[in-house]
């Protein structure tokens, strides 16, 4: 205890990780996951701890979600955000758990807003719970949020993830307003996702230099890396949804299509279409008239527009912006697991 | 500016108040409008000013809710609380907009869970711009309050209205799943609307001691009053849904009856109920087959159960208990006006 009191920096990186799956030894979340692992394993018990209700329809729900197989990225970033910039207390824990809550409760609200009925691979809570018990425990999920940073103690904190929510919601109100519209501008859906996925990135990553006492120039580096890397992630995701094998995906390829989403691969193939490919996206986007054989025509479509490398060119530079944030930062073991997960993000495409 | 800080008691109350319109000269409501109504300026337009954001639906659909005729009854115990305890700074305008944003926020997201059509007389958001909007904006409004607490810069004050938001959302879980169903107990229904309703409000009176820099025997105090008159305040509601002028209550009588609501009047008639009778509940309630005759019946089964007198009763010592919890502070006009403020929500029923 003493020792570690004495030294800022976190010595966990020198400990043997935790053993990863067979076969996933050169993953770089796995690698990431073995670094945090005891950190991550607190969150886990922290989220376990605090969705807990007199009300047991509040945890039951939550479970289903928080538990159902989520990757925990975010808390990841910043855990390991606050461990490269030495944070020896344990706020981190708290502020972890509380941008995950804050995630959670945003699933289950678009769950709600996108009537969608699969998540992970499995039932949404407002397919089996209901929409009313979905839009409750996402307000119950996102006030303990509020109650976690309160404990964590630090107004500056509070402000950048108060603000994240706010920006999130905007986004979410932005994307609604733009669904199903092929004239919405590629501008007008970078500023959505950067909103709606970006921001709780950038602010997860943020929270964790602030914690550990880091510059405003250190932070606004951080808040870069996780904007950057929102970005990337989520251009990653909607091209998956059309080029993922399915069983890696949990869903359906083509869902986006299917609900008419208007994400950058759509937007590049409709800035170059002709009139008859127009009438074909305004038809399956704009009117929602699919036949079966639409999707096929789709896929060929956007291959032609060089649609998917160019989402993967554009989600491969934010990647690159991403690792460029952190060269303020010395070289150590969880740098390197920052840098490694933006690959990661950006390879899950090939 | 030099007088305002030398001395910690603000001398409003010794301006003339606005005037009162014509007629509701003795409306104690309008007496303590007039005692903050500087503050409560500054409240609006900080209402206004903090709707506003980059996408045009989120003011747009904000201020039809805020601007449709609500009392601004809890922002109002924020302000009047802090006065009474000398406050002389700035930040209780922040945190009375704050109160605001998240009891509007729960509206618009109760709207969507309950399907109302009507609210305050008008259109609810949700029946005008759909669910989906409804829910996001209320998130954005929840995070703008955060945003707004944050900015008032006490860490103690976010926890008390954070704590206050997740029991609020609790009492709203609890409350769907005790819809419809009359075996639920009395206690648990006073358990639901102490913190789907109450809880607001003694966040909103406690916060105002706290930032005047109040002890904590002095902010608990006040805590009490506002659960005290926000527990009277939601029985009165529940009883006026029977016995109101319909004028007066901007909605339909026998709303609450007709969505099989259960209420206090409800119970204690099922609790006096024969089998007879307590078919007749489960039949309207629980199956909510009822018939265009059943309301009157309800009422007349209501009135022999002296379901009225009792929750009035009811209200009325909770009333009482909140105006011995101001006891402790010195006669001022702001103390007389919240003793004002109990005595106009209990007569509502008259």
């Amino acid at each position: 205890m003493l020792a570690e009191r004495q030294s800022p920096v976190r010595t966990d990186n020198l400990k043997a990780p935790a053993p990863a799956p067979i076969g996933a030894a050169d993953d770089p979340f796995d690698r990431l996951r073995g670094l945090i692992a005891h950190d991550l394993d607190a969150v886990n018990a922290m989220i376990a701890e605090r969705m807990i209700s007199p009300v047991p329809l509040i945890p039951e729900l939550a479970a289903h979600l928080i538990a159902g197989g989520g990757k925990r990225l975010r808390p990841m970033l910043t855990l390991a955000c606050a461990a490269m910039c030495g944070y020896g207390g344990k706020a981190h824990v708290k502020l972890a758990t509380a941008v995950e809550f804050i995630h959670t409760a945003t699933l289950l609200h678009d769950d709600v807003v996108d009537q969608s009925d699969l998540r992970r691979g499995r039932k949404t809570a407002n397919m089996l719970w209901g929409n009313q018990s979905s839009i409750l425990v996402g307000d119950f999920l996102f006030s303990r949020a509020f109650q976690l940073m309160v404990e964590a103690g630090s107004l500056d904190v509070l402000g950048v993830l108060s603000n994240a929510a706010a920006v999130i919601a905007e986004g979410e109100v932005l994307q609604l307003q733009t669904a199903r519209r092929i004239d919405t501008t590629q501008a007008t859906y970078l500023q959505v996702i950067s909103a709606k996925t970006a921001a709780l990135f950038a602010a997860a990553a943020q929270v964790g230099a602030m914690i550990a006492g880091r510059n405003a120039d250190d932070a606004n580096a951080l808040s870069d890396y996780g904007m950057r890397l929102g970005i990337a992630f989520q251009l990653i995701d909607d091209l998956l949804d059309y080029t993922a094998r399915e069983t890696e995906l949990g869903k359906t390829i083509g869902d986006d299509f299917r609900e008419g989403k208007v994400t950058l691969p759509v937007l590049i193939a409709v800035a170059k279409s002709t009139d008859q490919t127009r009438a074909f996206w305004r038809r399956v986007i704009e009117e929602g008239q699919q036949s079966p054989d639409d999707l096929t025509q789709a896929m060929d479509l956007l291959a032609k527009a060089d649609a998917f490398s160019e989402t993967l060119a554009y989600a491969k530079a934010e990647g690159e912006a991403a690792k460029a944030a952190l060269a303020r930062f010395p070289d150590n073991a969880y740098r390197r697991a920052l840098i490694d997960i933006v690959d990661f993000c950006v390879q899950r495409a090939y």
